[in-house]
């Protein structure tokens, strides 16, 4: 599977209807990093207001795939584990990912997730994920 | 913190904007028990129009905090390790979880995520959570 | 990979100088299910006098694996997650895992740690595992 | 709970019979960071010859722990989360721990075992820990 351009994974990102509906832009993704940001909306919130763990959990993920798409292209993800350290609460949220080691048959990568508030930047999650590349192009039967 | 009856649970579900914008449904919360659906709508989707990740997440640590709650009382989840097992694809998702450990310090739950369509119902992810009872009322400061 | 009978579970398990060292025995092992017993010995606590966190671990990952073994021959653990529930404080112990989907590139499976005193058996650890099946004779670069 | 020393947090080792037994060495404990070592010896390996997954996991979480230790007093895991990247294969081993963030209820951390053979130190494992603190004294019913 051919290794993806930082163009190429923005375009891939605009594919996905939830990333756009939530507003994720890619900010960085080669070399095995990538950088994921989206802005806080009404429409994210958990019960107290703050981001909710679903949208967590999908900016960590979706900067986990996209940190090992620049290492072994098109991937999916088969088991994440988040730790939630501090509420989520910032007027956004950037997500930075990074492989740990990229395999010809699983690729692992770790994320963090920081919640910003005027020039505060606050850990408040972290990540790790194990994802399988998919051979062949962009595969309809993909999970992730 | 006082244990939550389901209409209750029922009622915390539409304080939380995303589950509201999800479309999430408690179908039962009791007894250290919860059943949480969500119909498919095409913002939910990842590259491959399958279910989100992030969506998978939110409905099984949902599931596993609405069946915390009818043991413990309000919590908020500090770990979730989440399995993909299959590409979630269906018309319809539903989130089954049950507490395995209901602690004073701490709450233990699992949850299965199924996706349906038509007749069949298919095992697609699972999840364990750890969750943090907290003490009083509602807490602004809670996480999910 | 050809699928490993009990009795060559049971020869597996043997060749392995940590299982031999701990006591570990098969009690059960075909049809994606696996049970793991081992004693307490007094070289295996930790410093409360508690069974270790790292044999915990061992009796879940290696249940795991023989239940894998059972469904998609050998396999190599890439991850696997344990919530530890209470005190691991037995006579023995005892390790029921379940594979949760077989697949050709992972095999997912959960297991269960019981610890047994007297004529109760109380669940002390629960673990999901992710793992790789292995091509070939059992390698010498496998990792469990 | 008091924050031990390195030279407690040594002592509390030597108080863990399988600590013992498998040769933990408390090289660091103290500011939130812990490094432990401990040689390869026959009784360890798993049916290749490599480090048996569980003293890979018995490793990773001894150093969350006395990471931990250093910035909160005594804790008991609750979770731990484990991605084996490579096999176990080396003379001896070291797990490098950081706590990620501590807190009143809960204290996050996280470590890497590297194997190391000749001059080369490979990253063998990740690990991330959910730990509770326990209050009073060194409390025989703690867990890990």
């Amino acid at each position: 599977m051919p290794i993806l351009s930082q163009a190429e994974i923005a375009a891939l990102n605009e594919t996905a209807s939830f990333n756009r509906w939530a507003g994720f832009t890619v900010v960085k993704a080669q070399d095995g990093e990538a950088i994921l940001e989206m802005p806080w909306h009404p429409n994210c919130g958990q019960y107290a207001g703050h981001l909710h763990a679903g949208l967590v959990s999908a900016l960590l993920d979706t900067a986990c795939g996209f940190a090992a798409v620049t290492a072994a292209g098109l991937v999916v993800t088969s088991q994440m584990s988040v730790n939630f350290l501090a509420p989520a609460e910032g007027d956004s949220f950037r997500a930075e990912a990074t492989v740990t080691k990229p395999g010809r048959r699983q690729v692992f990568a770790e994320s963090r997730l920081f919640a910003i508030q005027a020039d505060t930047s606050t850990l408040v999650a972290t990540a790790t994920a194990v994802m399988v590349p998919i051979e062949g192009k962009p595969d309809p039967k993909v999970q992730n």
